[in-house]
């Protein structure tokens, strides 16, 4: 089975639009914390140590998926649920499931690549095959 | 063909992160209020209203997708194109898509339900059917 | 001297921008959840309960000011103290500091009113005398 | 008299909170937005051209000060006014109000430096002296 990581925290009331529940978009902020704190877990050292060290900027989304079951409000307490479902070439897929409690608020699926800054145009990235020692450190 | 409608912006330096480029749940905010703007070009009322007259909180999502093929960094003017793409019982779907000039950077797909408060606990939210002159004022 | 609170988090990616350290105004967001988390340490109902038992939406602010010292960025542990500073007939100063460790990154003073949303407009909010028994549990 | 410039924007349903108004952190995410384009408005480069051609990563703040008179909801077109207050040695004093229609909503006052990459400490920031040039094309 998959390696995962729980990321625990509070819902605050800026994160509530005014039908008075998270804004969805935050969920998806919060799975990109998540995904980095899953590598934290994992031992991989910051994205800025990894720039310094051989190009690597971060795993920046190509893909993502949102599917939002229930609502949830602030002062509300919930879990992210992290793992990698799938290695691919050049990508991964990376889902996430948030609970309050025993209730699934949402669920998402992120497929990232590895990326380094496109050498030809600073303000462009580009991606990179994934990593075996980052892959490993994740297994 | 479907009504569409398009949503004008400049990216700001605070919707990029340290990689320098939009910070990729910003485009989900920017669908959702792209979302909206096309309703109301559609001349549909505010949500404020419509809850005011008949309960209605807006048109939460249930499931949304994003692809992101370019980056788009700060000072980069950029346009969204959102148009309703199909129209069913108790949900519809809304789909954007992010240009930088021809440069297509982002598609998105919403998949929306209408809703009230839900008369059960009000810390919840319900979905209701599509209302007919809603959808017909969007088509 | 005064009770205080301290909220603690952990600077994600997406809280920084392309400078590579935290947006600023996301200080002010974190202080105004160290404010509620404050009220909850007190033993403050949520703001939905006041609302529900006696109008009270929340304590929105007047007037607030940050001075940021030291800059700091992703994956950096923080903690925020959060104390008020002075009770006033309809309003009152909440102080927060945010630090790494010992290293002091921010201060912020908020002047808050406690309101309602203003009977003649409900799209408009209206500030109340303090409630004693919120004043007296949170000396 | 000193120049000004006018940003103008329509607020979100995302940024409002569940007190159904801006959350007033954004302001002060406005406020950056219109500090960055009125040096624009002045024909001063972006900050990526200003940080390739002389380490000039762009205009930290080092205080601010938010008042809010007014607040302000979704769907309400607003508008921004900047202009630099004071010039002082290493920070000038940049001065914004927001109004909708003729009601101010809020002023703000942000004490800002020219700011380069810490040479001793990539993580942080340092001020230097209000390039001349600048200021001239802003005044």
């Amino acid at each position: 089975m998959a390696r995962s990581n729980i990321y625990r925290m509070r819902i605050a009331f800026s994160d509530c639009d005014p039908a008075e529940i998270v804004f969805f978009a935050n969920y998806f902020k919060w799975f990109d914390t998540a995904s980095r704190e899953f590598f934290t877990a994992c031992g991989v050292p910051s994205w800025r140590e990894t720039k310094a060290q051989r190009g690597i900027i971060g795993t920046p989304l190509v893909d993502v998926q949102g599917k939002f079951m229930n609502s949830a409000t602030y002062g509300e307490d919930i879990e992210i649920e992290s793992a990698v479902e799938e290695w691919r070439g050049k990508s991964f897929v990376m889902r996430h499931v948030a609970r309050r409690g025993d209730t699934v608020l949402c669920e998402g699926r992120e497929v990232r690549v590895f990326a380094i800054q496109d050498p030809e145009n600073p303000l462009r990235i580009k991606a990179v095959p994934i990593p075996e020692d980052i892959r490993a450190a994740c297994e």
